[in-house]
C-alpha cells in the first residue's frame, strides 16, 4: 500500500464519526424522486452534494434535465483534473441522490427522515436512503474528502455524475449521456456503488445485473363509480376485469406467459451454474430471513434461487388499486383500476421489445367497452461486466487490502440501467463495488446501512484511489 | 281522499322549503359509518333524528349496538301509539342516517358535506345521503311533522327504527331485532323508502331484492416489504398470486365459478320476464348514461340486462389494493395484497353459505408459503315480497293518488338486508316505497335528490299515512 494512502486511511479512521453527521445531514433531505411533491428536497440533495464536493476541492454544478414541459431532477456535475502528471484512468463516478418512497410509514421505527444510528448489535444508521444510495454515494465522496484533508489534493482524474431519477426510471439520464458524450468520453471506466456484499465477512464485485421494465396499465370502464347493487351483473367491472386480464399473465411452472418473453434469455452457463453453486447458498434460511417457509421457495421451475435471482427475469406486479381501498365495505364499481408491472430482464433481453410486448398482450385482451391507459415508466439494459479487466483487477486488490478480506464475484438481480447505458452509448465498463447486505431493507421500512459495512467502502475506495495514482 | 289529508298536503306545501332546509341540516353531519373516524358524527345525525321527531310529538331515544370491545352505532327508536280509536296497521318504519364514504373526493363538483341546491335543470340537492337514504327518511318525517303541524296528532301507530350502519353490513341489527322482539312482532307492516322510481315520471313498488354477502381476503406473504430486484422470481409476490387466484373466480358466459354458486337460485319465471320486457328498456342509452359503449352490454350469457341487475346472482370485486399504489414507480414485492369482494344474491340463495364457500374456494388456492387474511363484512337475504296484499294495494293507491301516476312493480338488484331480517326474525312484510332515480349517483360523486321526487316521496307519505288512519 502507497504510504500516502496509509496517512489518508488514517485521518479517515480520525474523522469518521464527522463523515457519519454529514450523512446524517443528507439522509434528513426526503428527496423521493417518484413524487412531485418533493421535488425541492430532490434538488436541496443534489445542491448539498456540491457544497460537499466543493469543500473537498472539487468544483460542481447542477446540470438540468428534461424538457419545459416535463422537468426532471438535476444531475449532479462535478470535475477535478488530478495532478498534471496523472497517467492513471480517468474514472467516472456514479451514484444517486434520490430515494424511494417511504410508504408504508407505520412500520417504520423511527421517521425515514430522521436518521437514527442504532449502537445495539451490529451498528448501524436507519434511514430512507442509507444505504440505496446515499450512504454507498458517501462512502466515494467521504474518500475523496479524506485524500483532500490529508494531501491537500486529490490524486486522480475523476468526474463525477450523481442522478437524481434513478429510483424513478431515470428517464432523462440517457438524453443526459447523449448530451455530454463530448465530456465524458474522456473517461476510461465507470465506478459504481449500488451493490451489495456476498455477506457480512466477504467483500464481492458485481458483474452481472438484471435489466427492468416497469409499466403501468390502467382499465377504464364506466364514465362513474357506480353501486354495485344497481349496476352489478350489467356492465364490466375494471376490477373483475383487470384481475382476469393480468391472472393470466403468469404461466405454468412459474413462467411468465408473455410470448416470446425467453426467446431472447441468454441460458445460465454451465461455469457460473457451478461457481454459484460453491457459494453454499442456504435457501431455507434466506426465505425464513423474510419470514418465509420453506415451501415459499417457488418461481421459474428448474432453477435454483440463486439462479433465479441473478440469472433469470421476472414479472411481478408492483402495485394494484381499484374501488375502495379503506376499511370496512362499500359496494362500488370503481370506474377505473390499475396495476403497476415490472419485469427483471437478463441478458440479452431487450426491455423495450418486452415492453411492447406486454402493451401488445393488453390490447389484444381489452375487456369489451373498456380501454386501456398504458405508461412506460422507464426502462434498464440487463448487463454482464468483464471480470478480467486491468481495471477488475485493481478492484478486487483493493477490496482485498482494504478489508482483509477476499471479494468475491457475484450477480445481482436488481438493475442499474445506467451501467447499460454507459455501456451502450459511452464504451465503458463499470465496477460495481457495493457494500450493502442483504438484510438492509432496501426499499423497505426501516433501510439500513451498517456502519462496519460503511467502513469497509470508505477504506477500499481511499485504497483504490491510492492504486489508480499510482498506476500507468 | 281524505279531508285531513288535502289539509295535510296543503301545509306540507307551504312549509316545503322549510323541510328542505332541515334535510340540508341533517345532511351537513358526515356520518360515515364505515370509518372509525366518523364515529362522532354518526351518533349526532342520530341525536339530530331524535329532536326532528320530538318537534313531531314522538318520543324517541337512542338504542346502542353492539359490544364493549366492538360498539356499534346507535338506533334511533321512536314510537307514537296514534289515536286510542286506531285500527289501521301498526307500521314499522325503517331508514338509516349513515351514510356511504366520500371518495374519491376530487370528482365531487361541491364538498359532499355541503349540501348544494341546484335549480338549472331539474332541481335538485346535491350531497352524500341526499338521496341514500337521508332524503328518503326525510320524506317520512316530513310527512309526520306536516300531520302533526295540521292536526296537532299522529293519526297512526307507529313504530321507527333508523338504523347507523345499513352502509357497513348492518352488523348489529339481526342482534337488535332479536334483542327487541316482543316490542317490535306487535307491528304489522315495514315500511322502508330507501329504492328508486321506475323513471321521473313513473313511481314505482319494488318487490324483489338482491342480498348481499361482502368479504375482504388479504394475502400475506413475507413479513416485510422487499425489493423486487434482489427478490423477484425466488419468493411469492402477493400481488401476482392474488391476481391469479381471482382471476380464476370468474368463469366463462359471465358467470361466477364458485362451485355451487348457481344451485339454489330461483330462474327468472315467465311471467316476470314478459312483464320487465313490457317496461322497454333501452339497454344501449342505460350504457350510454354511464359512458360506455353497446360492446359493455356484458354479463352472465342468456340474461336480458334487467334481469341480470334484478334476479340473477353475481360477483364483484368491489376494491384492490397492495403494493405501491401512488404516482410513478417503485420495484416493491409488497407483505401483502388485498381485495374486497360482494355476491349479489338472489332468492332462495344463502349468504353465509356463499361466504363459507368463498373462503373454502380461497383456502384450498392458498399460494405455496402464503396464507390468508378472510373476514366476513356482513351480509343480507335476497328478498320477494308478496304484490297482493292489503297493505300493498294501499301502497299503490296512495302513490297514485299522490303523484297523479300509476306506479309499476319493479325489482331492484340493490340489497336492503334488513327487509330479509324483518321477514325472518318478526314475520313482517315490508312496504317498499322508494324515490331515487337511476342517475342519482348513489354510492358515487355527486350523489343528488331530485326536488320533485322528494315531493312526489312526501306526498304519498302523507296520502298513505291518512289511509292508514282512516282503515280498520
Amino acid at each position: 500500500m502507497a504510504d500516502a494512502s496509509a496517512a489518508v486511511l488514517n485521518r479517515a479512521q480520525s474523522s469518521f464519526d464527522a463523515g457519519i453527521g454529514r450523512l446524517v445531514d443528507l439522509l434528513r433531505i426526503p428527496s423521493v424522486s417518484t413524487d412531485p411533491e418533493y421535488r425541492d428536497a430532490c434538488r436541496a440533495a443534489a445542491q448539498w452534494c456540491i457544497e460537499h464536493l466543493s469543500e473537498s476541492g472539487i468544483s460542481g454544478e447542477l446540470h438540468e434535465t428534461g424538457t419545459s414541459d416535463a422537468p426532471g431532477h438535476p444531475v449532479v456535475y462535478a470535475h477535478h483534473p488530478g495532478p498534471a502528471s496523472y497517467h492513471g484512468p480517468h474514472v467516472l463516478f456514479y451514484g444517486h441522490y434520490d430515494v424511494q418512497p417511504a410508504d408504508p410509514l407505520e412500520l417504520w421505527d423511527s421517521p425515514p427522515f430522521e436518521p437514527t444510528i442504532i449502537r445495539e448489535g451490529e451498528p448501524r444508521i436507519v434511514a430512507r436512503g442509507a444505504v440505496d444510495d446515499k450512504g454507498q454515494v458517501m462512502m466515494f465522496l467521504e474518500a475523496l474528502r479524506a485524500w483532500h484533508d490529508e494531501t491537500g489534493d486529490i490524486p486522480i482524474r475523476l468526474t463525477i455524475l450523481l442522478e437524481g431519477e434513478e429510483e424513478c426510471g431515470s428517464v432523462n439520464l440517457d438524453q443526459y449521456l447523449k448530451d455530454h458524450v463530448d465530456t465524458l468520453r474522456a473517461c476510461d471506466v465507470c465506478l459504481v456503488s449500488d451493490t451489495g456484499m456476498w455477506n457480512r465477512e466477504t467483500p464481492a464485485v458485481t458483474y452481472a445485473l438484471r435489466g427492468l421494465s416497469y409499466c403501468e396499465a390502467i382499465l377504464h370502464g364506466p364514465d362513474q363509480d357506480l353501486h354495485s347493487g344497481m349496476w352489478g351483473g350489467s356492465v364490466p367491472n375494471p376490477l373483475n376485469e383487470l384481475t382476469k386480464v393480468f391472472g393470466q399473465l403468469f404461466g405454468p411452472d412459474g413462467r411468465c406467459a408473455l410470448p416470446g418473453f425467453y426467446d431472447d434469455v441468454r441460458e445460465v452457463g454451465e461455469q457460473e451454474r457451478t461457481q454459484w453453486k460453491s457459494l453454499g447458498i442456504d435457501e431455507t434460511k434466506q426465505l425464513a430471513s423474510i419470514g418465509l417457509p420453506p415451501e415459499a421457495n417457488v418461481g421459474e421451475a428448474g432453477y435454483s434461487m440463486i439462479e433465479r435471482q441473478w440469472a433469470r427475469p421476472t414479472c411481478d406486479i408492483n402495485g394494484l388499486y381499484g374501488g375502495y381501498m379503506g376499511k370496512g365495505a362499500k359496494t362500488v364499481i370503481p370506474s377505473f383500476a390499475g396495476a403497476k408491472i415490472s419485469f427483471r430482464l437478463v441478458a440479452d433481453q431487450d426491455p423495450a421489445k418486452v415492453t411492447r410486448s406486454l402493451f401488445d398482450w393488453l390490447k389484444a385482451r381489452t375487456p369489451p367497452g373498456c380501454r386501456w391507459e398504458l405508461m412506460d415508466h422507464g426502462s434498464g439494459l440487463p448487463c454482464t461486466v468483464s471480470t478480467d479487466s486491468p481495471h477488475m483487477v485493481l478492484a478486487k486488490e483493493s477490496l482485498h487490502e482494504a478489508t482483509g478480506k477476499e471479494p468475491v464475484l457475484i450477480g445481482c438481480g436488481g438493475s442499474i440501467p445506467v451501467v447499460g447505458s454507459f455501456k451502450t452509448l459511452l464504451g465503458l465498463d463499470t465496477l460495481l463495488l457495493g457494500f450493502a447486505l442483504d438484510d438492509d431493507r432496501v426499499h423497505s421500512p426501516n433501510e439500513k446501512f451498517e456502519l462496519g459495512c460503511y467502513e469497509m467502502g470508505l477504506r477500499t475506495h481511499i485504497v483504490l484511489i491510492g492504486k489508480m495514482a499510482a498506476a500507468g
